[in-house]
């Protein structure tokens, strides 16, 4: 069980952002500062501009910004705005072709449990998993002399 | 997030001998009910057999059934016994590259909604998602006239 490589992304984009309150953070330094694809990084800024989590600014010194103070943006809320459907079964997604869907007590189980799931996520918000811009400096390799 | 179609195939194996609890039931039948790969029904069968939650008898009238009474068996423990791993997110896997590893604290939060997720499933037992056998007999088409 796992969420999606976008997911993934999308909260350490998040975190990088939190981390930098105080400036726009790019694309460019995000991807080299975690050593992962600028396209993919690309798409999942792009979805967490339209949801409203972070704010974009054009330009030559543009870059990304979180649109709500760090307090604010409960995890939960970004997995449910990045995660493409929670189809934790073949029967809770578009293309059920289980037979006993219909009368299967199963889905309602796993429904429960992705709700305790997520509403855990929830618990937390991206201040409570802050790291210090620090960090950030230490490992990412485009900042070394 | 989605289980594995393996464990997606456990449960429903479970599910089929739950409700045939008083005879032996086969691979063959079980995934022309679903109609699912037999081969990969056969790999989900060993592994639940290996693990205890299901017993296997030989032979010509051999076949499969519940080791322990369906409601002795939590659904969280079905997944936790099928589940190649439960890596939410690339830092919780044996492939780990996000550089932040060692100290992000986003991996205690993911790994407490995973508790929660499988805390849920054991709040369910086999017996209390049971099917009727009349269901499977309905849809089961190799049972058709």
């Amino acid at each position: 069980m796992r969420l999606t490589q976008f997911s993934d992304y999308a909260l350490r984009l998040m975190m990088f952002a939190a981390a930098n309150e105080e400036r726009l953070v790019t694309i460019d330094e995000t991807a080299k500062t975690y050593d992962i694809s600028q396209e993919h990084l690309k798409k999942v800024a792009n979805q967490l501009t339209k949801t409203g989590f972070l704010t974009a600014t054009r330009g030559r010194f543009g870059g990304l910004q979180l649109a709500l103070p760090a307090s604010s943006i409960k995890l939960g809320d970004i997995v449910r705005a990045t995660e493409p459907d929670f189809a934790i079964a073949e029967c809770m997604g578009d293309n059920n072709k289980c037979r006993i869907a219909s009368r299967c007590k199963l889905k309602r189980a796993l429904k429960k449990a992705l709700q305790a799931f997520l509403e855990t996520l929830d618990e937390y918000s991206l201040q409570d998993i802050a790291l210090d811009t620090e960090l950030f400096s230490i490992i990412s390799p485009h900042k070394m002399p």
